[in-house]
């Protein structure tokens, strides 16, 4: 069905890459010092990891398809090398914000050389998130090759705990996503090896000086680069930031903080968090993950519309009626209710993740592929957007219902929450962006717990044909026969188009059939979780998919006034039962804006 | 995967249409006079042949999914019937070519309630169309309950044959192709019950008022309604038309011809047979078949384009670099050359369902989806186009060839083919339209027989992103890496978008993946034949899918010039093996004008 297209038998542009991949590799590895000035662009430098620039296994070598590496980014590198002038150093006086450029090509490009290590330290390393999200996707990594030569693990966390002990723990969660017969348990060995544990509190630069130390041990002179990812929960962030800054900092490499939300709970705690990471970090140190962008479909979303004319007309209020960002979850807090209770829905998803697809969706197109440049297209859009009437917000809140024999408990039955907690645990909101492409268009979304299915998706709704000949067939159902396009980023990635089309047979009927591509019918390579693919961007420097502190801010902007206002006038959750739909309330909101949720159908 | 969207469960417009279905339904069986004025959209008028206006298994009632019949037209007969006037008569005034009008609708009305009646005499009953298609044909529709209440088949050929005869004949090739198991038997019993044979000359007037008066003892005083099927060879049409006409006709109902390819070789001699015709039926009686034009997808074409706003802003020569439209037999004239050889590939595919396919395609939006409005935007495509120069066509023959133990044979080893013979089994053109729409836009044809496979599709290949940001992706593969629409006819009837999506995986490579429609993984109903659809159009009097005389006119004044020219220049055709994929030539013509044939693939 689908084509393996770019197969070397087909490829026209295979011999070319291929040579100014090479060219590039050679200069790359005998003349360091040429690089100091040129931004690599992103792609060049995960390949470089590998020891075969076009045939490195980290980014899908593993893909059934005898498919070559299209993104070398040889070419462009290569004119860079020849004397025309980097397109990006051209256009950045252009930019409203001026991207913080790092220099840091020389030193990835030690990296690959053996002259330098990368030490990873999982703070919070005994933490839910670090047993089941990070440690294996380190792992991954390092099956696929795609870890430097020289690198080293270290767990921090507060209880006392062996290397061994550790080792023992992280086993548990590893699996060879891959293939599981190919020297698995040799590679699990191999990488349990170099992973090591200290305990220390978060706060004391004491116990980080220690840490240095083992750290240094293991460096054994080479250049040091040290990335610490913050596992821990908000209110240590910035004492822990503090102490590795101060204590563990790399000596000659690079030092690079991964932090996790909760980013502040507003605009003002927010802006604190950032002055205070900032007395101990510049920016362009802090990675503010949200593992959203991390996702495949996520990540697709711009290939999608960027590289397929068919989409580039449409992308705008000419043609786009609505925009659906829908998230849920079919189980609740289920007693760890008493972090989600301080934040709620709007802070925990809307504000981060659905927001943040929103703007990579909405973006006019960046200058290039570049951190830098996308980051500032979000930001404007992010700036662009109108502020939300808390009318035009619905909040909801989860109830016990039984089913059957079994009872599912209500938000407030959590053990953990407060009984009479108006915390959100659903919420839905109609957002609109004042800019000339998306001017009218309402971008609703939408994201709750414990609601009958867990998806998330980006639904995009046409406008309707106009003149359309075929209205006649359609009645007053217009609304149902109108195009849609749909991204599903979890379960079941998939893309699919909802077009008009004739029903076989005599008569002259017409259904809505999917265009469709199901990722897992096409690909059989299963797809790397979303922190594999953000901890190789924050070892490469590659910040793309991390949040700037200037687009955390216009975030916040646009949401902490209609929190205060639900806040401040105590509004009441709609309730709805566990399990269901959520409240009835979007199906109003929706309706004020002459929207109908996409999501509703039996099969959808 | 794909929705029931119009399930009565969903479709908000399914108790209005049901509704105003039913008052249409009354006013039908009361008060026929009622209708003598109005022009009933051509969708209704099938449904009232059933007995039940929403559920008639005439059209598509056998599909799997609960979908209910939304192209009712009853809303807009409804409206008509209230007063307000009827859309097309108000628009028929601003066309350039004035539709002939058959004031049929009191007629059809007359059929389905038993006070009419319907005769369709398959002229040249002992051929092979007879058999292999019009006779099962007409089962089918008899099979799914679309034929009128009263109908007679009547065979008529030279040989002497019983009626007993001709349904031992007929029955061999009738097939239950619905549902093998439901009264096919007693369904086969009963239509056969109402098949007749008469023999006699085709250029007998004599005999074709013993026809006349066997029809009269069948249609027993009811209004009389005739359809004469012409299978015979294209030099006896004309006599067999002046006996219909002088001594068959219908007394007071109508009397219609349906007529088969080829019309003519030239524009000579295609205007010679169209006046021939002419001097015994009015254009509106005449219905030039072109079975391309009742294929599923060729139907479905419109309703893509018509229906789905997406394409809308597509479909011009802004975002379309070209247009395929690919014909390929994989077995070449085996022994039966004679007819062929005198016509050539380019009149037997080419002039006739390739162009029509390519106007279908081309044309404006039409005023409405009545046959006369179709077909004046079809002949304006036609009128279009510019002359095709003989540098823009390839022409082959295929040649004997061995594959293993086998041997195919040369066209020229066929014993009815000369042996210095320069027909094109093969051939391909480029052509272009000058309108607005289309400037420089090539459509490139190819057809030929005793190719590698069997093939009937349109592919539409899109131009390339403009400023695309991931250009460095595809390198020197750019036309690989554009957008591409194939709309596969036969087999495996699909329609799927290629678009480039981003491989799963940590790196970021691009390959071109389909958004996919497969018919038979979606529809379970078996797709209708081709006849079955003209057939039932032209008991109805739909003319949308038959040709009119102009438009044959335009179709040959584009290829007769052409062809004069390879004739009279004795162009020796490039000679391809037998099962190979033809000429190269078609590479070297594709070349010229910047296109890649998009059916090379291993996979397309």
């Amino acid at each position: 069905m689908a084509a393996a297209l770019y197969s070397p038998n087909h490829c026209c542009s295979s011999p070319s890459s291929l040579a100014a991949a090479a060219a590039y590799s050679n200069s790359n590895s005998s003349s360091i010092g040429f690089h100091k000035n040129i931004i690599i662009p992103f792609s060049v430098k995960r390949k470089v990891l590998g020891s075969v620039v076009l045939q490195s296994n980290c980014g899908g070598g593993h893909l059934s398809n005898a498919a070559i590496l299209m993104q070398d980014g040889a070419l462009a590198t290569k004119m860079a090398a020849t004397g025309e002038a980097p397109p990006k150093n051209l256009k950045e006086g252009l930019l409203s914000v001026p991207p913080p450029v790092e220099r840091k090509a020389p030193i990835d490009s030690d990296v690959n050389e053996g002259k330098s290590t990368v030490s990873i330290t999982v703070v919070g390393a005994s933490g839910d998130l670090a047993k089941k999200k990070i440690f294996p996707a380190l792992f991954a990594l390092y099956y696929e090759g795609c870890l430097p030569e020289h690198f080293t693990i270290f767990g921090y966390a507060r209880s006392k705990m062996t290397d061994a002990e550790l080792r023992t723990m992280v086993s548990k969660t590893l699996t060879c996503r891959i293939d599981k017969r190919e020297n698995c348990g040799e590679k699990m060995e191999q990488f349990l090896e170099r992973c090591f544990y200290h305990s220390g509190q978060y706060d004391s630069q004491q116990n980080f000086s220690e840490l240095d130390k083992k750290l240094k041990e293991h460096e054994a002179g080479k250049v040091s680069n040290r990335l610490f990812y913050l596992s821990i929960p908000p209110n240590i962030f910035v004492n822990a930031v503090k102490c590795a800054s101060l204590s563990a900092s790399a000596a000659n490499g690079w030092t690079r903080v991964i932090v996790e939300k909760p980013f502040g709970r507003d605009s003002e705690s927010s802006a604190a968090l950032t002055t205070a990471l900032k007395q101990y970090l510049q920016e362009d140190q802090i990675f503010r993950i949200d593992h959203y962008l991390g996702k495949e479909l996520v990540e697709n979303l711009s290939v999608l519309r960027f590289s397929n004319l068919i989409f580039e007309p449409l992308w705008s209020r000419q043609y786009i009626r609505n925009v659906q960002l829908i998230f849920s979850e079919d189980f609740g807090t289920e007693g760890r209710g008493g972090y989600f209770d301080h934040y709620g829905i709007i802070r925990d998803i809307m504000q981060n993740h659905l927001l943040q697809i929103l703007a990579l969706f909405a973006m006019e197109t960046p200058v290039s592929l570049d951190a830098e440049d996308i980051r500032n297209e979000k930001v404007k859009v992010l700036r662009s957007m109108r502020p939300i009437r808390v009318d035009d917000v619905v909040v909801g809140q989860y109830k016990n219902h039984t089913k059957g024999d079994v009872s599912y408990p209500g938000y407030t039955d959590d053990k953990t929450v407060p009984k009479d907690s108006l915390t959100p645990t659903f919420a839905a909101a109609a957002l609109f962006i004042d800019n000339a492409r998306w001017d009218g268009v309402p971008f609703l979304m939408k994201a709750g717990k414990a609601l009958h299915d867990k998806r998330a998706e980006i639904r995009v709704q046409f406008r309707h044909v106009p003149g359309n000949l075929y209205n006649r067939n359609v009645g007053t159902g217009l609304d149902r026969a109108t195009n849609e396009l749909v991204i599903r980023v979890q379960p079941d990635e998939a893309i699919y188009l909802k077009i008009n089309n004739k029903v076989p047979g005599l008569g002259m009927r017409l259904d809505r059939s999917n265009l469709n591509l199901l990722y897992k019918a096409r690909y059989s390579k299963e797809i790397p979780d979303a922190y594999e693919r953000l901890l190789l961007d924050a070892i490469e420097g590659e910040r793309r998919l991390f949040i700037r502190s200037d687009e955390l801010d216009a975030a916040w902007a646009l949401f902490t006034p209609v929190l205060k206002e639900l806040e401040d006038k105590k509004i009441i959750p709609e309730y709805y039962p566990y399990g269901s739909r959520g409240p009835v309330g979007v199906h109003y909101l929706a309706a004020r804006y002459n929207v109908k949720w996409g999501d509703l159908g039996v099969d959808e």
